[in-house]
């Protein structure tokens, strides 16, 4: 047993940053810088809902923080520091080694150390994420805050994820597995915590589409009280989807979760500021839509046809 | 599934106060006083481990988040707000009625607001929770601030839980059931935030009892660099435990975990200043023994002979 938590101590304490106190008290301590809110968000992931056990330990580090740092980045938020909730079987050095690395690397990455967790025996795997930010007070970038007229933005591309997924559980044939660069979208999606931090006070609303674009651009017409209208041709799909069937790929980059990247809205008088923002983030931006007045919610396409995607998205009470 | 969302909102979404954002979008804000740090404290609780499936919900949302805020008191930290995270095998209303009553009636009493959260399905009952508290800079009670010479204090009783958990799981002969309070001593754990806050420079090291006094107080010992001598005599046994075998007794005060009290350091010189604060936050206070120069984690009893618990306090990764 003791030999147990000191595999815990191995992988995953390392010295806080000067001004914090990390793991091994009662709490861990941060300063939140003065004049600013503190962001936080939090996920519950579950072997067998979330991912699978045999899924590579690295990634899944990289992946469980990744999500979460995309919650910041949406609000336009600086990451500060994380915390870590491990619930174990039974204590694997190669699991801990994998699952540590994948996830503080990322930590460093984005400067956002993880200062303290709890770590458990259970009968699957079960990790909580809690990830703390700092957003200067009134500059967060919410939901509730789009305007009829703004334009709808997306950031990278989309569908990518969608593809791997429906290739691993075998929905569509191996054969496009020679399309590249799709596995990486689904396991190492990239938190766009630069764009998200430039944006502020330049653009209006914001969200990360984890469960689709459709379902996460519909949180923020329902939040703003605004109806849309989406340039389907303005879509920018995954470099490696170029040969699939147009339906296929439609559906994807509408309804396929796990994207993290940013939707965002903006005045149109913004564009510039916007297409500056991208360019400083070194990140490709899409102008996909605009917000309209209209029944809140409402989504039409350039033809003004009802727009849905075949599938509503991820649910998370999905049986 | 939008019924059990459904669900979930009605139990659980409450305005945020004000100055705050709440459940609804991708973080929660909250802001930090000036001056003041914030300090976090996770866990991870895992059915069949923390706690068995046919637990009364309201009591299992109370301890839930009792036991975090217990954390933050252990720091002298202030509670601001909290998030939850929950996997459950099935939305069940009366479950959710119950835990959310438990959990949001403990988050008003001490002004915690739940501001945010992520639910799942997953095969068994899973909870994470994360609070987060402030100090002001540089007086949070950390465990290694302790120094030869200090008194060392524990609030309330002792034993109390452990008895009643020996109780439930027939390892004490049922007679003792008599004994009143035992079991609110287990299930409704109140956290010492009031007495806490007011220790802030007053006592110097600081740590709750979630494990055992023994084995909590040795990471004050060590975190500190101190060995300890403790006067039994002095421990506070539970009222309920009056007529207990003096050895079964002991070794409950001694070994016992789940106690949620607070075990902490001041010098001498403090003592009228310890007791003032333990009245002012309406907490029994007993003076249980020394800090030593000496081998670090060394405790003896008022005779000098080595001190230990029968039981070596709970291990969260026990068989």
């Amino acid at each position: 047993m003791a030999a147990e938590f000191d595999l815990i101590r191995k992988y995953f304490t390392h010295p806080a940053p000067a001004g914090m106190l990390g793991v091994g008290d009662d709490c861990a301590l941060f300063p939140v810088p003065a004049g600013q809110t503190c962001a936080v968000s939090t996920d519950l992931l579950v072997e067998g809902r979330h991912f699978f056990a045999d899924v590579e330990p690295a990634l899944l580090g990289h992946k469980a923080l990744a999500v979460n740092l995309s919650d910041l980045a949406a609000m336009g938020a600086e990451p500060l520091a994380c915390v870590l909730g491990l619930s174990l079987p039974a204590m694997n050095a190669d699991w801990l080694e994998g699952f540590s690395r994948g996830f503080l690397a990322l930590s460093r990455e984005y400067g956002c150390p993880l200062v303290g967790g709890d770590t458990t025996r259970g009968p699957y795997i079960c990790l909580s994420i809690t990830v703390f930010g700092a957003v200067p007070a009134g500059q967060a970038l919410r939901r509730d805050a789009g305007q009829p007229g703004d334009d709808i933005w997306v950031s990278g591309t989309l569908g990518g994820a969608d593809i791997a997924l429906q290739l691993m559980q075998g929905k569509l044939p191996p054969e496009h597995w020679r399309l590249p660069g799709l596995r990486g979208a689904l396991e190492r999606p990239e938190p766009q915590v630069a764009l998200g931090r430039r944006l502020r006070g330049i653009a209006r609303a914001a969200i990360d589409i984890s469960d689709g674009l459709l379902q996460d651009l519909g949180h923020i017409l329902a939040a703003s009280g605004c109806a849309a209208q989406l340039d389907t041709q303005a879509l920018p799909a995954h470099p490696g989807l170029a040969g699939l069937a147009p339906d296929i790929l439609l559906d994807a980059m509408l309804g396929g979760g796990d994207v993290y990247q940013l939707c965002f809205t903006a005045a149109p008088q913004q564009r510039e500021a916007v297409l500056g923002a991208a360019t400083a983030a070194g990140v490709r931006l899409s102008r996909i839509g605009k917000l309209e007045a209209g029944p809140p919610g409402a989504l039409r396409d350039g033809q003004g046809a009802p727009l849905t995607a075949q599938r509503a998205g991820f649910d998370h009470f999905e049986g």
